[in-house]
């Protein structure tokens, strides 16, 4: 079955990245949690915390099947209430400022022949902006897309702007990069097995994009007042998953293995009151990148 | 006008609580900002850091009128779209782990003559649960409401045990205490002055109870192992804040001043993946407790 398929091509994805993020951080090993799901299927979380690169960060697989929840079916009109979602999410917070933090996400939905999509994304979220790296990431990202076709990274680029959107602070989460959602052959003019080579080539996107950011940056000297702002950025990361993160929302209100949806929070945050950066400081170039339509090519 | 009694009561309620915290601190001071609201009205938001006991509290005050939004209109059925509230909010961090966290909110809303009420409530969150300090925190608040109407605490108790909840985590935020909301004569029996007389005595249980329970921990030792379950258990507060909090969410669903709404968000938080107390120790004794319905009385 297709559906089998596309869970199998994930699961290797995870096992892929996992290897090599366990390569390139040389310390931290992936601790693993199989889980099982009430309604049906299940899962296996994968977090790594206290590395040398990586202070903590989950690589997560799940596979679930059952009945949608009855507020989720009104939303999808449609009569059969069985479902079937298959995905791997990433999210990793690095120890070194300089570093920046990173999400990845591809995922399947089916509930028939005519109701079932693909959707997905990849952004990044620099503490400091640097421009060129921010260049290289979405390069990358438009060579992906455009072995497929040429109107995807514009469009899932502009997507993925107004996704990761901190609305009640005016700014993005990060620099961007792609997002979609929903994709056919309808809406696509690719067959599902194409679309299901997309995602894939998505997900093989992160190692190499991660891997070289982390080459770049991991041995720059940053002190404690770079680590505060650290915090900073990512108590602003925790506002977003958790107000307004989709895969978050749908997690907590269906009952989801909360330690699994949650891993993306940030191991440490603070909120200190009207923080702002200083006048011409690296803290005030980079909030000023924090907005949408930014063409890094 | 009722409205403008009601304003400058909560005026004096925040004066006084504020001139009460600087003294049991010792140390910090209120930082003020005047905010206006570009609709109609504004506020005084006050936030302490850094203190001796206090290590990031705010106590704000707003009055704020104008249209309400076409959401909320909806919401309450109602033709007119004016409308006027005016409240006070509360949430100290403490510096010391036995210390517990504290919330206070008292408001009025007003749309016409028919359309007005009183809402609030007080709630303890103590990273480590003290079943004395507990005990007197709510025999305060029973005595508080006993001289209104009897039926009030056992209702308001309950009411705060189901709002303090993070349903996600199946736990209770702290030990609970009041919450109420909508109180008009027709649903108390007592008229409109009897319950702005209420919403004040609520709102002056605030600081004798504080102190006590300041004054009681302030000086117990604690380590560094303490404070991480505290990082812990603010970032229990933040999910909860973030997720669930009706204030919070009208806040920045209606464009509300954000470092005001976000005051109550924890100086610094943790989260670990599969963070759990230790079996039998002081931390699990503490979540054993974070449940609905205890009778602390």
């Amino acid at each position: 079955m297709f559906k089998d398929r596309v869970a199998d091509a994930y699961k290797q994805i995870q096992d892929h990245i996992c290897k090599g993020l366990v390569e390139v951080d040389g310390k931290a090993q992936f601790e693993e949690e199989l889980w099982e799901r009430e309604g049906g299927g299940g899962g296996r979380t994968r977090v790594m915390q206290h590395g040398n690169v990586i202070e903590k960060g989950g690589v997560n697989f799940s596979a679930v099947y059952g009945k949608l929840p009855e507020s989720v079916k009104r939303s999808f009109k449609v009569e059969n209430d069985e479902f079937f979602a298959t995905g791997v999410s990433i999210v990793m917070h690095p120890e070194n400022p300089f570093v920046p933090i990173i999400h990845m996400n591809i995922r399947y939905f089916e509930m028939d022949e005519q109701t079932r999509w693909f959707g997905g994304g990849i952004d990044l979220t620099p503490h400091y902006v640097i421009p060129t790296d921010a260049r290289f990431f979405h390069y990358y990202l438009k060579q992906a897309c455009d072995q497929f076709k040429a109107e995807f990274y514009p469009k899932f680029k502009a997507l993925a702007d107004d996704y990761f959107f901190i609305r009640h602070r005016n700014e993005t989460r990060g620099i961007g990069g792609i997002f979609y959602d929903r994709l056919k052959p309808e809406n696509t003019g690719l067959s599902y097995e194409e679309i299901l080579d997309f995602s894939l080539a998505v997900g093989n996107t992160f190692l190499p994009v991660y891997t070289e950011l982390i080459d770049r940056n991991r041995h720059t000297d940053y002190t404690e007042s770079h680590k505060e702002w650290q915090y900073l950025r990512r108590s602003r990361y925790a506002e977003f998953n958790l107000v307004y993160d989709s895969g978050t929302k749908f997690g907590l209100e269906t009952n989801g293995r909360i330690e699994s949806i949650l891993m993306s929070l940030p191991p440490t945050a603070k909120w200190h009151y009207n923080a702002q950066a200083l006048p011409n400081s690296p803290e005030e170039e980079t909030s000023n990148l924090l907005k949408k339509g930014i063409d890094w090519l």
